[in-house]
């Protein structure tokens, strides 16, 4: 190595490379960084002599990926904190979309707020996940539900990407159907029109007997296979669709969910080598019961992600660790499984290949905290564990 | 009024008083303080004429009581990271125990630690709760399990009170048995010889069939009131132990977990005035299924009360708004109930009469919030809520 920019050193790094040590960890590692990639990570003692512009001693600190966020709706207009009130004060959810609650109430505020407006709100609650380490976030569109603000979701999305995170979006046409609109016509609009110029670096899709049926979800996903996008798919929340079957059959990068997938469709996620990701987030806010498979998909070589599903309705959580800490404490995954989840498995379900994990060549994304092993990580539930983190090797939080 | 140190205005106050609005709101108030005391607070255009040392515009903000954690085991050696990860990894719980976990790890690292050392770890926990604008704090012994160490975790607790924040202390020698000790030998103890020096403000205790029965607790309780300090008990969590109806004979200040309490122990709550503590923390770390009885408690009009229960075995909390999350989400708690036991049921367990509530006389704890509606504070997981706080009139955050 000639001249670094970063040279990072007292610190143990929990690299998340997979097959060696747990955690791939690395005691009293050092971290090279340049031209914002990682040039050099391994045991201090084996650090080539280099010459660093800068050097930080880490006092003895963890240094993970930075963390990943697959899957969330942050972008959305108004809240629906007066139907949390609501069901909370014993409405049914018919009182609630009668009261105009309900996700119908999201599409109308996402409607008629402004770029700005949706940017501001969007912004804020971005900055909560950024605080606490996260460095790439996806961004789904979904409620507007008509052309014009499908895509200003996504342009709104797309805006929120800084030196600081990046931004991973995804077409979520359909999410559900719209009051007041012909089904098929609806399906037309979205999958011939809206798709191809959206921009989106991926398709999802809500397969569900009260969203979209397999017919519906299949010809989107044969247009995004057609436009080179990859796909993936809300999948089993509420029943056995056979959403992780049909996720697979187009080698789905991720389905999600999958509180109600099947033997049969745990095995096809395997096959296709489908990342399934679990959002702990909505099940207790839900106080659900039925919980994901996790030991059949552990079984099985599924890779698992961990995700906040940060959404008005179901999910309202601005902390990727509290979906950590839920994915262990509801879920049962082992705190490795859950910082995997937020990191290299995360980062598959993205299709990312550069981030995720500390290697050298990948990008220089990293968090450091104030904690004496990984697994702390998925153990706290809140806390300021962050000490610092970086983006492409510059310094965001610290 | 004469001269005031500082008026606040352009917010809206949930001043948490019972029987009125709900939150006890008041919109567009001020609310003036003085000598650490709220002088006034009322709608802004019934402000006497006042003059202020310092007026602050919160844009619109919300402004509640501080936020009171009437149950925490904040101070402890170690950790439980290791039983975490064995536990997720599979570990039964006598194996854990085997492997030197379990609450005795915990006993055994505070009795090794020093004050200082035990004090740096608390702090650091510490502040996690006052950033997210907890005033008031309660701190339990219960690690130490004879008579030097049960002293000194107090002594640790009693330190930690500075001028951003108020503690509570209770003593909990009766919170297990410790190994290799006579057990009427360590009631004796525990009882007659560390209780009467402790300076613990109240006497707590477990009653479980895994830690100690009804006559155990009764003769703590007998000789607490003989030393006129209030008592309270954690209840019927892993099993109807009567320990609601015993509470209740004690006239305790609450009854805590409560998961298994029956109808008759409901009632008599009901007809002692003790506040129950519910701990969802614990509920969600461990995947508990049997609830608190919430209607039936709210049916009787037992006042009820959110906290923490942070501690390293059973409820890994940094956050009171995560229990308060989790107490809607999982307990059906509305959210105005959940941040009335967080702010005046709270305070009433902790027999605190003068903070709790926003009203004139009380003390100027506030916590100030960048929210637009007071139901938000158990709605988000997670993000930095908290736009300042005061404690006794003096700014703490912000
Ligand atoms: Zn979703
Ligand atoms: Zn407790």
């Amino acid at each position: 190595m000639e001249t670094i920019d970063l040279l990072l050193t007292g610190c143990h790094a929990a690299a998340m490379t997979a097959g060696g040590a747990p955690y791939g960890a690395i005691e009293d590692a050092a971290i090279a960084v340049s031209d914002g990639a990682i040039a050099w990570i391994g045991p201090r003692a084996d650090l080539p002599a280099v010459t660093a512009r800068q050097t930080l001693d880490l006092d003895g600190r963890w240094v993970t990926p930075g963390l990943i966020d697959c899957h969330t709706h942050l972008v959305f207009g108004g809240a629906r904190i007066a139907d949390f009130e609501r069901r909370l004060g014993g409405a049914t959810y018919a009182e609630i979309a009668a009261a105009g609650g309900g996700i119908r109430s999201t599409v109308a505020a996402t409607r008629a707020e402004s770029e700005a407006q949706l940017t501001a709100s969007a912004r804020r609650r971005l900055e909560a996940f950024i605080a606490e380490g996260v460095t790439t976030i996806e961004i789904k569109s979904g409620y507007g539900l008509d052309p014009e603000t499908e895509l200003k979701m996504l342009r709104v999305a797309r805006g929120l990407a800084d030196h600081r995170v990046s931004v991973v979006t995804s077409f979520l046409g359909l999410h559900t159907l719209p009051a007041g609109v012909d089904r098929a016509a609806y399906l037309d609009q979205m999958i011939d029109e809206v798709l191809p110029v959206c921009g989106a670096d991926m398709v999802d899709a809500y397969l569900e007997s009260i969203a979209f049926d397999e017919a519906e979800v299949a010809r989107l996903f044969d247009k995004a296979m057609s436009l080179g996008l990859p796909v993936r798919l809300h999948a089993d929340q509420l029943e056995d669709g056979m959403g992780a079957a049909l996720a697979a059959r187009f080698k789905a990068l991720s389905a999600d969910h999958l509180e109600f997938t099947s033997h049969a469709g745990v095995q096809a996620l395997a096959h296709a080598g489908t990342v399934a990701v679990l959002l702990p987030g909505a099940f207790v806010t839900l106080a659900e019961t039925q919980k994901p498979p996790v030991a059949a998909l552990r079984a099985a070589g599924v890779p698992m992600a961990v995700a906040s599903d940060c959404n008005p309705g179901t999910s309202p959580l601005l902390s990727l660790r509290a979906a950590m800490q839920l994915a262990c404490a509801q879920f049962g995954l082992t705190p490795e499984e859950s910082l995997a989840g937020a990191t290299r498995n995360a980062a598959r379900a993205l299709g990312l290949g550069d981030v995720g994990t500390l290697e050298a060549g990948k990008a220089a994304d990293l968090a450091c905290w104030d904690i004496e092993r990984p697994a702390e990580l998925s153990y706290w539930l809140g806390g300021a564990l962050l000490h610092r983190s970086w983006k492409a090797g510059r310094s965001v939080v610290g």
